[in-house]
């Protein structure tokens, strides 16, 4: 369901004639016609992205689809607002902020001028320092308080500034050759008691990661970490060498007892969920090394090359948008699953799900009324093949349409080659089982009881597309990451909206700040709906402390 | 999108007099309505389960639509199919099996007749042995081969031989004073590699758990295991002192190389997903010890108890499943979301995801027929307050209807207490905001910016149901996974499903089998639809070894 009222409707995509052809295509006959009629379509539809290789042709392509797909983009704000982002002009309109994520991995040698300012020195300047201190610490020249290298580094984030670096470090982990990392997020206690179980102080850096310095979730662990420094150590001024911010606000960081020196700087034109790239990215490097972070920006920048400069037939983010807008909004698929087959990446889908859902997860266009179409889906999925034991029967024989991504590699990550043969041979198994399914004659000849028969059917005709690459490498990763990014962007650019501010986190938090109160005063008169003020009497009978 | 064709359909729902009450019913007003003028309904609309409290009063429910979504209920074969399920009847048809996971946790004193065999005294007698294991490997009786006591339990299995399991050791972690647990569940090497990461031989416990023992996944990487601990030990005789197996195949096991007196069995009317409280608990039971893990099942089963003698109207899972099936079947949700404020549940969205979706991910009816409505929901999520700065943008201002289950505690699992005040502000306010969001004359009065103001309005009206419970102990996660083990149960019997097989996992088995020689052998020419077979011939091209 769409929750879009009628009377609030702004620019309509769907009055175009662009989109009016591409619904008077209708939907292509089943893949399996499809492939008997053009066995040529598997090579045609095969795109290249930098390293990459997109197999499209298991979607409901066509020829006639993709040339109808490709008008839309056209006849959309879509090479406008790409060319404009790239300016740096800015298109963050709500607000009123650039948008620059691609600027983070610009080489040395660019430049990109924001109001006159070339950002790439600056970038190249934050790079540089985090690098130095990524040495410093790694060659242990940087010692804790005490005099001791750091052996463990530990990340204190939420959303954009947790679950990038911890993807990354998942993804990456073989690639690690500096201290161990590991990741506070939550503001359950149980996530920073769990992180700091078994640590030692007199090793452990703390990387403080909040845009702002004021997230609540962030700051609240933050200082328990401090405290648990302090407390062990018996001395304020060890947090001078255990604790480093990354952060846009260096008041806020001095305020927090952190030196300003030890702070990563970044810029209001990095969304938190574009940030990986940025100094965010700082626990990463601390476990990989700088050398190995480059080659990770230079993935992205990679991608960012194609994105920018291949025709759209053939761009693989901009197709592989266009399939996504037209499942959802003339097919009404409301999800995606993201299937990655390796287990190194299995927070993958983790990470896509901030960056799909808190950019597109919008109804509001750039012109401040409701869209016409729906937008964004809900992005899902766990690593194969351990979602094959869990989910997949309703992929391949539930009511809703669900277009998948695979994900693999040519080469293992680690393990025996055999576990990777059979890793390999089901990830390619399924995205046949999916497209092709398997007709009540074909169980019939397998001599099934007939009383079975139709329970074993599989209709097929279910899309998926494939992402491969050779290995999973710094770089490669780059590059899958800035794929999912531009096809976000596209994405949000047809449908007119703005992918960049995320508006709707904000009302929660004004909620939970009155709350908060509330729960630990047991003169405050709750005054919300019946149920909140129930649930507030319920919370306050029983709170322990 | 349904992918039901027309002409296949079978017994229909949909043509009930009860039915088309409920669709007569329409859509009540929006929530703010429904609390202006029925203040009460928090009150009326709060359920008790066991130790659980639910608060569905922020559902799109009113008293006439109660009524006719119980009637839908009675009228279907519901209160039939429950009844036969505690009978030890065989309502999982399609494989002609009984369904008694709800016997795993019936007190010693009960009996059960399946066949003409009371099925409790087995089911003792296997808990039995599994606790005297359980004391031994605790106790240090049961040594390694070097005569070492066991520091680690790697668990291998996959889907409810992994979730189960790996869920409960997360969630009850604080209560383990056991053994240390890892779990290996991908055929990906990079999981077993990294579980036994820093692992000493001498000190580790494996449990191998697969019903049949024949799942390729865990075998593979049960071999492994093998190998790793044989080759340090020196010794194939290690095997015995450091291998045990949950399974139903003793041959099988033995021809493994563990000694079946080593291993703890289970029965065919156990299924997977529903497997944790039976023998494919024991890596929990050596983490928490047996008399917890008792506690655990006295949880299931006072759910249980509430779920066969409850009126309909009353009945937690009776009410959340029908309400589920509404937002499914007459607003087109197709996904639900699982939010439990708890770092130490983070793996309940994936667990609830196997559970449901490959339960009730089918489209084919009891008669072989294409069931007459959609079914089963995608189900996803992530903890609390995580996903407020990933997804939840999407939840409050996106296109879809997503209906949430919210879940959270009194008291804390570990940290301190001004942590869990905010945890709990935070979960209060999420569901305030989705309900009734902020309508534009309020985001005016907050002195907002003219351009600003339609970004910033929260259309509300977005249902969540409200779990909580005093304390996450062992006792309440069992009444957790057994409320919604019925939640599954009803919707499956109302949309006439069997949810108790799972025919659509089998396709990509069989394809696997067929590709994997193809992937290493030369010589062999694959046999598939063109696009499978470049991809067999892109990896062949690549791939080491």
């Amino acid at each position: 369901m769409c929750l879009l009222t009628e009377e609030n409707r702004g620019v309509d995509l769907t009055s175009t004639p662009e989109w009016r052809r591409l619904l008077a295509l209708g939907t292509p006959p089943p893949l399996r016609e499809l492939f008997a009629s053009d066995p040529d379509r598997a090579r045609r539809y095969r795109f290249g992205c930098a390293d990459l290789t997109v197999d499209l042709s298991k979607n409901w392509l066509t020829d006639d689809i993709l040339r109808a797909l490709v008008d839309v983009a056209d006849a959309s704000a879509l090479s406008e607002r790409r060319t404009a982002m790239f300016a740096g002009e800015r298109i963050n309109s709500t607000e009123d902020r650039a948008v620059l994520h691609v600027a983070l991995r610009l080489p040395r040698a660019s430049s990109l001028i924001v109001d006159g300012h070339d950002v790439v020195p600056d970038i190249h300047r934050v790079l540089d320092r985090m690098s130095a201190f990524a040495d410093a610490v790694r060659d242990g020249t940087h010692l804790g308080h005490t005099g001791k290298p750091i052996e463990v580094v530990v990340n204190i984030g939420i959303g954009g500034s947790d679950l990038g670096p911890a993807m990354v470090y998942d993804a990456l982990h073989r690639f690690a050759d500096g201290p161990r990392c590991r990741f506070v997020s939550n503001v359950d206690g149980a996530d920073i008691a769990g992180a700091l179980a078994g640590l030692d102080p007199e090793t452990t850096l703390f990387v403080v990661c909040s845009k702002t310095f004021t997230t609540i979730e962030t700051l609240t662990n933050a200082r328990t970490a401090r405290d648990w420094l302090v407390g062990r150590l018996g001395d304020d001024q060890a947090v001078s060498r255990h604790f480093v911010a990354v952060s846009t606000d260096a008041a806020a960081v001095g305020a927090f007892g952190i030196d300003p020196q030890n702070m990563f700087g970044f810029w209001d034109w990095v969304g938190g969920r574009y940030s990986v790239d940025s100094a965010v990215g700082l626990s990463v490097m601390l476990a990989i090394g700088p050398a190995r972070f480059g080659q990770f920006l230079s993935g992205f920048h990679s991608v960012d090359k194609d994105f920018v400069s291949v025709p759209h037939a053939q761009n693989a983010a901009v197709v592989m948008a266009l399939l996504g807008m037209w499942y959802s909004n003339v097919h009404g698929a409301q999800t995606k699953a993201v299937l990655p087959y390796s287990h190194n990446l299995r927070r993958f889908p983790a990470y896509l799900q901030q960056l799909d859902m808190e950019s597109n997860g919008k109804t509001v266009g750039l012109d401040g009324r409701a869209v016409a179409t729906t937008t964004g889906p809900v992005v899902w999925g766990e690593p194969g093949t351990n979602g094959q034991h869990a989910f997949y029967q309703l992929l391949h024989q539930g009511s809703w349409l669900i277009p998948c991504d695979f994900i693999g590699f040519a080469r293992p990550g680690a393990g025996p080659q055999h576990h990777h043969d059979l890793l390999m041979s089901n990830l390619f198994a399924q995205a046949e089982a999916l497209a092709f399914g398997r007709t009540p004659a074909e169980v019939a000849a397998e001599g099934v009881p007939e009383q079975q028969i139709d329970h074993r059917v599989f209709l097929g005709n279910r899309p998926s597309t494939m992402i491969l690459a050779d290995e999973l490498s710094p770089k490669v990763l780059g590059e899958l990451i800035a794929l999912y990014e531009h096809i976000v962007f596209v994405q949000g650019a047809i449908w007119g909206i703005n992918p960049f501010d995320q508006w709707g986190v904000e009302l929660g938090k004004v909620l939970a700040n009155r709350i908060t109160p509330e729960l630990v005063d047991a003169s405050a008169v709750p005054a919300h709906d019946p149920s909140t003020n129930a649930l507030i009497a319920w919370y306050r009978a029983r709170r322990s402390g």
